[in-house]
């Protein structure tokens, strides 16, 4: 059995998404927030922690990226992407125009405002803290809302209807989670694996992340993210957060890891895991783990004087 | 006269930021999102916008960084850094211990922990879609909350008594705002300048970011910021955002967007304007607008035989 | 009419190259080496100079290279390579095995090894100073030589009747020859151009050709030829002598020169100049003068407010 | 007792280099060019030659060049430098206004032109294949010259007398020698030593160049020499021969190599061996070998769960 922390409440998007990596025998537990989620990992509540890192309109999720980073050491050790699809629900099946008042979280309302436009005019939109919550208040006897904007698993959480499914602007939206745990064994490598880093650099060290690129180029690793983070809390100190293809036992990522962490201040493995897309790396002829270890044993035979 | 459009609603960090660059004749106008805030620009309703981009604790606003990558055409003219300070208000001055009830949006009570941990432990939180609401409901009569975490202008705007002033856990948390124009006449440049882009590259062109820098580097253009955005809806595909130092007015920064647009899908210049923190650009000997105009001029003689 | 100075003696393989280039009026002067040859062109005794300056088998000729880098200012106007192929020659048809004695350079004799094991294996070989003053002993009265090994012109000059032909071992070997005259106007591009370079760079500048070589490679410029070479007179100080595919009238190129200039200790321009073997240049999509011209363009736009 | 092949003829510059390093017991002998002399190693009539490679005033010798990168396997074991001090010698102390007639080599003549300007105003000047040649022939008793121009050492050979010393119009011109063997076990590494290599790459591989020499910059590794190279008879198949500072059981020199043998068509190592200048690396503070062990080490600790 597993416990998993994750972020609350019950009823989003997290929730959803954890449901589709647990065995039957684990258990879920919501966090107020992604950094008590991943505290519960750190002080041994919970194994794993499952916590948003990005998504595909609102960008990434600062807190978990600088919690990585700059937190207690936590490794990254899967990840899965959950399409973001809204549904409106209600306590009973009404009609559309019967509804006066929608509640749903402010982000939520900025990527269905087509579908309110359209079939909802004249309802006044209500804005909570959360969708599970607009959900929650539907779901109360005394309710002032007449229904909610909300993930599906809410509906389910709460006893709701749902009057109408994927009734958000843009059909594709995704959110990517990551299981984050303490460090310990890496996941095996799968051939499209993913590493996560964090980067930092000396202050002044004008051309440090064209030196931090030329390391990862001339190995032929590629990054499929990256985003500079301040590093203290002001503005103007910065690092990296990267994703990079590859798995840390790939001879070309370990090789890329080792020239990173004598060349920058600071480098943190953040894991090693299989990608949610299974997209492999971009194939290179010359960075095969075949290729690495030929050149490193012509070199030896070099110094022992047995080749040219 | 200069109508503002802004990030509302009215009391939130977004309207302290503009009152610090609102002439005294000029007029802000909430707007219940970044899209819709710039959309009045779009439109002429007002001649520019205040929207957040960054924030030290909370990241980048997509929504902002999205909008100027990819929706029509808009330019950043001024921007400006306002300190994250939260103040805990009421409808009088009453004791801490007194207050039941705590209302604040989930991003200013996750800023504000220790405060309440120390000051309001057995105070209930309850979350809000805004500060402002927060403030507005406590503002109310009949209000069932006792107290509101919020700017201090949420205060000023709703007539609520200060409590505690500077309660946040990081006393250093700034947000970062751009003023945004139609593309029209560039700020003159400062000599302390920043340069906003948006850099999108062709599917499957690995290196392409190296490429980028480079051409940045060896004109010894630095970068203060850099994201990967997905272009489209789906992750997998990316465009870059970065502020660079400098002035496209100056010869190192034209030359480098130059090269830019020449190696790149696309490069959408997103404004030229004073920084902030008024720092000046990285200091090169090679890289004056007189090393490129001595140099250029070299060139012209040789290709008229003049030179060697 | 042109007077052209050349490498000499008369009846070597620059006579030949020489021949290939004048027009029928023109006049060839031998001067004894090169420094003398282009000091010909320097004071005005004739407008050009011809001088090998690279061999397939014997390397570059330093003299001219450091001529063209370090003495009074010359470019090259035009290149012309030459096959080295040997004759043997005496002052009669004779039988190859009635030939005791056979003159020539050594660098001749050394390529053409092979012939002289088999087809004058007895044959004495003695040493001269060039090739010419080889067919210039044997054609004497007196000579002690029987035959000599050197360039056919040297056959025509001397009288001398041909033995044998393309003798040497390397059937392939080629002496490449610049024409040089005083700075002036340039010749016209013609699509497949070199263009030659001195570059200094600071002492102790680590990495300085790096960085040279990248302002190269982001304008999509090719290097065909490089060579380091002391600066001053001892070993250990260095400029490197590059030539470059295409004409400093083509903007990536005349955009790489001036990216030179300014990181550069110096720069001394060499010549553009249509290249012999009349190869065009690597094509790159990105580095066309028209793409040069609408990226400039573009950015002076920016500049006026008029694009993003 | 070692036996040591040598560029001859006796009475040559080759000699004299020879002599500073060999031990009374050694031998060396003469052959009449390089190639002769490498494969007096390959066939094992000697265990090493010594070949000039590079002539601050004449330039890379090819041959020694050709022969290491093309030719049967050797490695480069140690080098010389030999300054290129010219002497007058005569079989007689004479006035040197009774000299009519003097004799020497080509490149030796070019080199004391100014000498032979002013104090030889009305001599004859005969050129010979070598200076030893011009010393042997004045040391002949029916010589028709007065004089040779030649190394110290050909006077020594040849009973000739000392007429005038240092008479070179560049008293700093320096030859560089190398001792060549066998590849087998190698020079300790001394902390100030080069590594030379070939580098091929593959034909029409643009930016080859660039690849290179950032495999050696971001590990730290200096080149103190470069020379492109025609690989095969023709001009325009390109292969480049360096020096790098440094030894191969150096780290960060054996991951360059080890580098570079992935990403080139091929590579072939020259030999590491103290310099002769005795000049140390550029210090680099991130490319000890210490960086390397730790760096190494941290990612097997990565990859074994025990690192972030």
């Amino acid at each position: 059995m597993t416990r998993y922390s994750y972020l609350g409440p019950a009823g989003t998007f997290a929730q959803a998404a954890l449901n589709r990596l647990m065995q039957a025998e684990d258990v879920g537990i919501p966090y107020a927030n992604v950094t008590a989620a991943l505290n519960a990992v750190r002080s041994g509540e919970v194994e794993s922690a499952l916590v948003p890192i990005e998504n595909s309109v609102e960008g990434v999720v600062a807190r978990t990226l600088d919690e990585l980073a700059i937190g207690d050491p936590l490794v990254i050790t899967a990840e899965t992407t959950l399409p973001v699809t809204f549904v409106l629900m209600a306590k009973e099946f009404v009609a559309l125009d019967s509804i006066t008042r929608v509640s749903s979280h402010p982000h939520a309302e900025a990527q269905c405002r087509h579908f309110i436009a359209a079939q909802l005019p004249h309802a006044e939109v209500i804005l909570t803290s959360s969708t599970a919550q607009a959900a929650s208040e539907v779901a109360q006897s005394d309710s002032l809302q007449d229904a909610a904007i909300a993930a599906a698993v809410a509906a389910e959480n709460y006893g709701l209807k749902i009057l109408a499914s994927e009734i958000g602007d843009n059909d594709d939206a995704v959110t990517r989670f990551v299981v984050v745990s303490k460090p310990g064994k890496l996941p095996d490598p799968t051939g499209h694996d993913r590493t996560s880093l964090a980067v930092f650099i000396g202050a002044d060290h004008a051309g440090a992340l064209l030196e931090i690129l030329t390391e990862l180029a001339v190995r032929g690793v590629n990054l499929t993210f990256i985003q500079s983070r301040p590093t203290g809390r002001e503005l103007g100190h910065y690092h990296f957060v990267m994703d990079a293809e590859g798995h840390v036992v790939d001879a070309r990522v370990g090789d890329a890891l080792s020239a990173l962490k004598r060349i920058c201040e600071d480098v943190r493995f953040l894991g090693s895991y299989p990608r949610a897309d299974r997209l492999p790396p971009t194939n290179h002829q010359t960075t095969s783990d075949a290729n690495f270890l030929t050149s490193s044993h012509w070199v030896e035979e070099l110094r022992n004087g047995l080749a040219t």
